[in-house]
Order: C-alpha cells, then sequence, then structure tokens
C-alpha cells in the first residue's frame, strides 16, 4: 500500500543509570521519555524532495534530477539495512557540503535523511515528497533527540516506500508497527545513526559538532583514570551496575505492587550514589553539582544524565511532590541558566498518528508547509 | 629515678583514607600530626593533686586524703595495663561527677586522668603533683586530641612513677623511649582512651557528648547503608581500601624518590574520589561539601576527616603553593565559619622535652599555675 501522507514519532530516551560504565561492559539501564520528535511526510507532485526542521531553522529542497545523479548505477536493497555505503555516504557528503570542516547539526541531519531516502528509493522511480520534524526534544544533551529523528525518517520513508504497511487503520488514533517491521525500521534508524554519530567511513569526528560536548573525550577520561587507578575504579563500575540493576528491580517492582515512598526513597537514594561515581569516573561538571544543590534545596534528587561533562541532568518528582514545589524549582533552576523539561518515562516506542491524535501546536508546525 | 618535673608531648593524628571502611575489615592510613598535646607534671609538697587544662577552662585539685579513700584494698598491678577496672571507674565517676548526665569534655578529662593515676600509685603512696596539659589540638574534630592527651598522661605519671625512665639525658632536648616503654605507655594510654571513648563497665554512651556529633550514629549509618544496597556498597568499600593502599604506596615513594608534580596529582585525584565514596556511604555533610568547594576555587583538594558528618576535613598544600594562596583560602574559610590549622604530617611520637625544647608560648601556659 502506497501512502501519501503520514505522521509517525519517536521518543527520546534517559539513561538512568549506567552511563560510562556500558562502555566497560556493565549493565546500563535507558528509559522512553515523554517528550518526541513528530515526522510529517507528504507525497508531492512539485518533482522536488524537500525536508524542513523547524527546530534548527533548516529548509531545503532538491529537484528529483539532482538526486538522481548521485545513485547512477545504484543496486541497494531496501528489505535489509545493510552496511553503510560509503561511496553514497562520500557522495551525500560532497552534494550537502559536509565535508570533515562542516560536519553541523544541520548538514547531519539532511545527510542523514537523503541517505535513508535515495537508499530506498534509489533502484525505483524516486517519489517527490515533503518531510518535516519537529521535536520536543533538545538537541545534543544525550535525551536521544537524533535517534528519535531517524528512526521518525526510517518509519516513514519504509512506508511511503512499500517495504513495510502503515498500521492506522481508519478508527485507530494510533498503530505500531509488528514486531518484525520494527526490527527494519531500527536497522535502517541506525544507518541514520550512523551518519550521525560515526562510522568507519569517516563521518566519526561529527559528534564534536552534533554535540556541545565531545562524548569521545569524555569516554576516553574514564578508560584512562581505569587504566592509572584500576583497584580503585574497577570496584566503582561495579558499584554503577549493581545500581542499574538494583534500579531495574525496583521500577518493576513499581509496575506490579503497589508503589511505596520507599521505593522512591531508593530511587533517589540510587541517583544520588550514581551522581558521586559519575563524579568519581571525572565525567561530572560544576553545572551539573549546581544542579543537584539546586534541586536538593527543594528536596529533590538528581544525576547526570548521558555523557556527562556538561549536558542535562535529572530530576527525580515523586508522586506527591506539590506542583508548587516543581515550579519554584523550575524557576531555580531557568535562574541559573538551566533549562527545564517535565516528562514522565515509559512512553510508547515509534507510531503513526492519525493527524487527530497529534497535538494541535506540533500538527501546526508539521503543516505549515 | 623519680623525676620531679617533667615535660611530655604526643602528636594528634589525621586519618587520611579508609574512616569508616575500616570497621569493615579495610584498610585506614592514619598520620601523625604536627599539631600536639603538650603535658607538664610537676611534683609539688602541697598534699594535693591538681589538673589545670586551659584548654577547657577546667582547673581541679584534690587533697590526697580524698583520693586515698577511694583506693581501700587496691591492689593495681603498674607495669602493666589490664582490663578497665569496673569497680575504680565506678567509684570515679561518683566522685567526679561524672554520672550517666553528665560526661562532658571536663569530666571525661578528669576521670581518665584520676584513673591512670590512682592506678599506678594507688597501692603505695600517693604523690602530690600537679599536671598542666595544653593542646593545639581541637577537640572533638577527629584528629586525636582525647588520644594525645591520655598519651601524654600515661608517659609522665608512668615516669613519675618510675615504671619507666625518663629517657632525657642533660645534652638533649627531646627524648625518645624504647620499644617496650612506649608498649607500655600506649596501653596505659588506651584505657585513659577506653576511660572517655567508652568500655563495658558502661562508660560507652560519653563519646555523644564527648564529640559534637555521635561517632556511633555515623557508623551505624554506613552499617545500615551496606545492609540496604550490598551490592553497591561492598565495591566502594574495596575501593576504599584500594585508595589507602594506593596512597600509602605514593607516601612512602615520596620519602625514597625525588617528589614530582604528579605524585602530589595522585593524592588529590585520591582526596576528590574518597571524599565523593564518603558521601556515598553518607557520612558527607554539606558543609564539608562546601570546605571542598571553596578550597577547590583556589586549586586545593580537600576531603572529610574522620567520623565526617560534620566536624573536620583535610586539604592537601602543595609544596609549590603559594602562601597567598594559602592565606586566601584560610581566609575565605574562616569567611565560612571554618577553623584552619595548618600542619605537616609524620611528626614524632609521644617524646620527653627539656623546658627549652617546648615552644615559648607553650611553656609559658604549662608553668602558668
Amino acid at each position: 500500500m502506497q501512502v501519501k501522507d503520514i505522521f509517525v514519532s519517536a521518543p527520546g530516551k534517559a539513561i538512568l543509570h549506567g552511563e560510562h560504565a556500558v562502555v566497560h561492559g556493565k549493565v546500563a539501564l535507558a528509559v522512553s521519555l515523554n517528550l518526541r520528535a513528530y515526522l510529517r511526510l507528504k507525497v508531492t507532485t512539485t518533482g522536488k524532495v524537500c525536508i524542513n526542521l523547524p527546530n534548527i531553522d533548516t529548509s531545503q529542497c532538491w529537484d528529483l534530477s539532482e538526486l538522481r545523479r548521485l545513485i547512477h548505477n545504484f543496486h541497494g536493497k531496501r528489505d535489509e539495512a545493510q552496511r553503510l555505503d560509503a561511496e553514497l555516504v562520500k557522495r551525500l557528503r560532497e552534494f550537502v557540503g559536509a565535508t570533515n570542516g562542516n560536519l553541523d547539526t544541520c548538514s547531519m541531519a539532511t545527510l542523514s535523511f537523503l541517505y535513508i531516502y535515495l537508499s530506498l528509493f534509489g533502484s525505483g522511480e524516486l517519489p517527490s515528497l515533503t518531510v518535516t520534524v519537529w521535536s520536543e526534544l533538545p538537541t545534543g544533551a544525550g535525551l536521544g533527540s537524533s535517534a528519535a529523528y531517524s528512526v521518525c525518517l526510517a518509519a516513514a520513508l519504509l512506508c511511503t516506500s512499500g517495504v513495510i504497511p502503515a498500521p492506522l487503520k481508519e478508527w485507530d488514533h494510533t498503530a505500531r508497527w509488528c514486531q518484525e517491521d520494527l526490527e527494519l525500521i531500527n536497522s535502517w534508524a541506525f544507518q541514520g545513526e550512523m551518519i550521525i554519530h560515526g562510522n568507519p567511513s569517516g563521518v566519526d569526528n561529527a559528534v564534536g559538532t552534533w554535540v556541545p560536548r565531545s562524548t569521545k573525550v569524555l569516554v576516553a577520561r574514564v578508560k584512562d583514570k581505569i587504566n592509572k587507578f584500576p583497584s580503585i575504579m574497577t570496584p566503582v563500575l561495579d558499584s554503577v551496575d549493581a545500581i542499574s540493576c538494583t534500579c531495574e528491580k525496583v521500577l518493576s517492582e513499581m509496575t506490579c505492587e503497589p508503589i511505596t515512598g520507599e521505593h522512591y526513597n531508593i530511587l533517589e537514594e540510587l541517583i544520588d550514589i550514581n551522581q558521586h561515581h559519575l563524579n568519581v569516573m571525572g565525567v561530572g561538571h560544576p553545572a551539573l553539582d549546581m544542579l543537584c544543590r539546586v534541586t536538593l534545596a527543594k528536596g529533590l534528587h538528581s544525576k547526570l544524565t548521558g555523557a556527562g561533562g556538561g549536558g542535562c541532568g535529572i530530576t527525580l518528582l515523586r508522586p506527591e511532590t506539590d506542583s508548587l514545589v516543581v515550579q519554584g524549582t523550575v524557576q531555580d533552576l531557568r535562574d541559573c541558566g538551566f533549562d527545564c523539561w517535565e516528562t514522565s518515562i515509559g512512553g510508547p516506542g515509534v507510531q503513526q498518528h492519525s493527524p487527530l491524535s497529534v497535538k494541535e501546536e506540533i500538527l501546526e508546525i508539521l503543516n505549515r508547509d
């Protein structure tokens, strides 16, 4: 079934525990967020392919004839995502001007889109279409904004190409794909992520510009510290591993038992302990310590999430936390220069939406073009 | 040889690493400080025993006849420190009014002095004497002020009783005892410590008033956390153990190799890591975190030392640290309400002094009575 117009969304993620330790073979615990990227794909008759990314003020169009020239003699397999086509990546990087010196968010997002589009449609007729993506997720904060973007792209383009069906029935508001289709979406999204975050064909230093901090530098810092003090640091990684496992156990208890204050007490203790461990690993930052102090002054417990060295922190809100306390904390954090997003964890994965099920303000943005 | 007048001193100590972990069978690293308690014992003909403790505004005298009544039928062995004489402790506590409700610093110090005095002299004639102790060490900060006091008492009273000789030769400024005598001093000092810090006969809750924070509560807090999260906390103790061992190795390298900046870098990293671990153990305090931030703003690394939960921190001064930086840091800390002592580590243990070798201002205090 060929779709003309499709809305999809995918969630961001937060690492609750185990960032960095995961690099050393330890358990990490990541959860989906109820902050999502939303994509609208519209099949057009303009003879052009357009992408609009209003979050980063990007709007680009290409004639189909231009794009066709990039894929002469192309024999991609649409029903499996193979290793990145290094030749195609190279041509695309020249095409969008994303050479080594220019690896900004906009170029990487465009590159990723064109790569999936051409890989899926390159062996047949290139369709004229417009893709608009709007994300509730901050970019570069370690909350999975680029992964959510890639997942949306993969899902929408796979549907449009007819490789997977659009799961939405007439009477549905939202629908999910079957496991097999999800795996295909995931594998193509991973191609997009490899374009954005680095791959063997030379885009790997993109990460330095895609995020404000270099994850690679932080990962290397932890590794250096382990090599310098193995007897001191190895137990710390073991402790982080146990924190991730304990947290997972508590969260799963909370889904099948009555939730008690003690559950939240333990989650808070785990957050505090891990924040200290991350400081021990050398990936803390005075601003993150300040975040912890500001929230603790309101009785709320925080830790950094993701790469660290700046970036993003998470603060646990208990169900009984008064909304005035939340507002006061948000204000205090903003006064210190932080941005704040309130969300819950465990939102659904990638899904197709009826236009009705997309929040009005987001629909308005997606329909703007 | 009976001595008429003796000056002795004993050092305080700081725990560099391993406080709390040592309770759980891990290595701790304690060092002597160049902050000392000084004692002068003068044999008098007043028929009284007097103790002066100008640090805590305490000055007490007893008639020998009063004291004699406390030890009728007494048969102590002076050349070995046995288990505490529970009956004598009980009588002394009634005598000085140190009942359960009154376990202040002054009572405990008096009790400890009278116990050692009566144990050593009780089976013979009680000598008339005056003891004055002045300490450079803050009390109740975990810097071993009570141990230094007990060691001075034991050394001076053992000398006066003739159980051990006074080691000072005419031409010496200071002198130390032989190993055997030191062991006897230590065993009697330990009796004094048991009086002060608790023993099976019921003085054990003294600790709650002798120090401003309750070490027992803090030790219990760590134990509770280990019991609650064994898989998370056990590795933390292992890491602390490795920190103590690494620090000892670095310090011993520094005594036999050229000292490099890298030695100090490692000492600083160990301090930072352990401070986080102590916070993980739950024995930190916002004031101690503030201490760390204030000193780090000047490039100096700090950690809590001792029981934690308040109390005392240590800050490493590198040899190249500018004295203006030290002065500025001290001023910043005082502005935050901290007291500061500058010292070096590795001072000599208990020693006898000629009056000439006692710093003038201390001699002046000791000779005041």
